[in-house]
């Protein structure tokens, strides 16, 4: 057993946990920060899709990069086993850390719906886990050339990007979800242009209804269960079915968790502790515009939490850090980018929000006879009084992994589609759709028709 | 001579006068909305430095789009040659019409300083004209297998982008200018990024001192001459020394012109007169951050403006609509994007202004062994005291072209570095950088460090 004595100690090295320490270390310069890592080997989360076809095709391949050596920051490999809230002491295996303030960055871990708890025993049954050996060990088992039909449970991005990646890679795929795919993100209208390039490919969808369980023989999963009783042969299953809070750890020590699950914390990331914080995925996240209990885990949600906490340690610096999380996606489904941010309009109206919506189609280039023009489709969704903007989701070239992000700052920043039909944007024939009919200004000139 | 009688008058169909018609057409549906045009075939502006090399190929692949039929939107060719305000009666070659709301959209026509008005009637010495016809013309004349020698006057982004074109069109090609290229948005140590791409390709830059006249044989130019004297053979003199505003008909008319030039306008694009408007490179424009007359003309302003005038011409709908340009730009230089807004460095230093700059250069994919993954590097400057942020800067691949437009929206919207450190944002491993290290997000951390 080792004794660490440190300032600033970080349980977790995802990228709230690494976010979180190189921030602390530019704010803290003088302080010793420690991060605790369970593995040797990370990965980065949203990379491990890739990983099962051609466009990374490798676990090592998709290696968090280590962030390079800073003075104030020590990496340790070790698992915290319990953790003294009063003392400010953490146990771990090999090591205990005396520390002055603490960030549980403990990340998140498959969630399985009970049904299928009992089907993780055999070999053939897994769960998407974010860390280096087991993504080698579902690669390996998938590498095997007798095996023919894949079935992906879950219609969540790790579903989708995983069954478009695998089918890519030659094998059988049909991907199972009670509706649309992607449903939390996007509304019918956009999911069904995703769901047309998947069937395109050849994935099977299996939409509509949920996989009740698992049919075995011999210690090995033959087919899964529908509710209707269907069955569907699988040489292999993988449950894709979302993540919840890695929040053991901070419950054993004491720290009070949110209603629905995850570590409670404030706009700081404080939790009732003035010395402890919380980050990322094992946070009880709230939604920004509901304020709702939220399930969305991003890691850019992540790093955006992890530089609040990183520079709220010792003092408070900015107001209100983080004020929820805006749910900010983007996938590629074939070649076409989706992305989406805040509310859908399906969400709006479950929540009973009034709202308007503008759509705009158009072209990525100007003229249309760019040679790599193509479609590019932006829908908004704002408050109906003010104008508000509170969603959005975009289809189109890769581009729109960044248009994006432009109604994600709208969205922050509590703008109206009045302010964005006077916005100033950057139009170029070789980048952009034309200045005349740019999609988030045709979009939100569209919201106001209403 | 016909008589036309309507309630809404725009003169000028480039994109300011389009969209000030469809704007118009749809908040005021009732309304005779007339759009006068002096050339029935325009050109998409921004469009033309392609026409001269592959992209585009042909003068017809940049037509401007009409914009479809719109019930209460009446498009005639005419030259208006003189408007009586008082009246209201505008005087075509072939039509007089009578107007209740009238918006001046006649654009911008190439600036030639006094050295070069005399060489324009020789044949071999253009400038770039917006209209189809003259653009037909320079390439007819481009197109001509004995011309060799291509000299372009002018760092702008008309200049740097048909420098590119006629290059790759196989010709040789030198821009003189008399400092670093793009030296209104770039700062150096992005510029030097861009002029190396151009001496890659084979392109000449005769940078660092400005052409002082044009040199002639038999009507025809044979050399350009530098200020030191040294001469430069040129076949072809394309005179790319920026635009401005046409603004005859105005003046002629009575209505005001701006102290250095353009039609004086407030914040909702009126004139003096609340019944006359204009809008577009006519309009004498003000610097979103310095408050000081910009000559900074984009079609994408242009329509932000006309935006602006089409809502407000029989009542104001929203509070100061247009509040001065941000000079938001993007261009391609080889295969790398180069995007502007607001102030630059250098520029910020002259105005005396207080500030912080903050640079980061990463990949635009993550891991960065993603196939395309290529450098993508940001810049940002910010008032040293409030941190709002008054410019970026973003070398990368095509999306550039819209992470400018997210760097503007928070340059609008008066944004600091301090809400961006805390931004959510959508990262994808195809589409964008990490979410620990996304370029705009790293860059507003890099000024706090100041």
């Amino acid at each position: 057993m080792k004794n660490i004595n440190c300032d600033i100690l970080i349980i977790g090295a995802g990228p709230a946990g690494l976010v979180a320490a190189s921030t602390a270390s530019e704010n803290y310069p003088d302080k010793k920060i420690v991060v605790v890592k369970e593995f040797e080997k990370g990965q980065v989360p949203c990379g491990i899709p890739y990983v099962f076809g051609d466009i990374l095709g490798d676990v090592g391949k998709n290696a968090m990069p280590c962030g390079g050596e800073v003075p104030n920051i020590t990496k340790i490999v070790d698992k915290i086993e319990s953790v003294d809230i009063e003392s400010k002491i953490a146990n771990g295996k090999e090591n205990t850390i005396t520390f002055d303030k603490l960030i549980f960055a403990t990340g998140s871990i498959p969630f399985v719906h009970k049904n299928f708890q009992e089907s993780l025993r055999l070999e053939n049954v897994f769960t998407v886990e974010k860390n280096y050996d087991e993504v080698k060990r579902l690669k390996e088992y998938l590498d095997q050339s007798d095996l023919k039909k894949i079935v992906v449970v879950g219609t969540g991005f790790i579903g989708v990007e995983l069954a478009e990646q695998i089918k890519s890679s030659g094998k059988d795929v049909t991907v199972i979800g009670g509706g649309h795919i992607l449903a939390n993100s996007f509304d019918e209208d956009m999911a069904i242009k995703a769901e047309e390039i998947m069937e395109q490919k050849g994935i099977e969808l299996a939409l509509g209804q949920h996989a009740s369980g698992v049919l075995e023989e011999n210690n090995k999963a033959t087919a899964i269960q529908l509710c209707d009783s269907t069955t569907i042969k699988a040489d292999l299953i993988i449950l894709a079915t979302g993540y919840q809070p890695n929040t053991t750890l901070a419950e054993d020590a004491g720290v009070k968790l949110a209603r629905y699950g995850g570590i409670w914390i404030d706009e700081y990331m404080r939790t009732k502790n003035k010395d402890i914080f919380a980050v990322g995925d094992c946070c009880g996240r709230r939604d920004f515009i509901t304020r709702d209990p939220s399930k969305v885990m991003l890691a850019s949600t992540s790093a955006a939490e992890a530089r609040v906490a990183g520079s709220s340690l010792y003092s408070l610096k900015n107001l209100k850090g983080f004020n929820g999380t805006i749910a900010i996606f983007s996938t590629m489904i074939g070649d076409r980018a989706f992305a989406s941010a805040g509310v859908t309009e399906q969400r709006a109206k479950k929540e009973n929000i009034e709202y308007v919506t503008g759509y705009f189609e158009g072209i990525n280039r100007h003229p249309g006879t760019i040679a790599d023009a193509s479609k590019q489709s932006v829908k908004l969704i704002a408050m109906k009084n003010s104008g508000q903007i509170i969603g959005g989701q975009v289809v189109g070239s890769k581009e729109a992994g960044e248009i994006i992000n432009i109604i994600g700052l709208a969205i922050e920043a509590n703008l109206t589609v009045h302010n964005i039909i006077s916005l100033q944007v950057a139009t170029q024939p070789l980048l952009t759709a034309a200045p005349t009919t740019y999609p988030i200004i045709k979009a939100a000139q569209n919201c106001l028709k209403q």
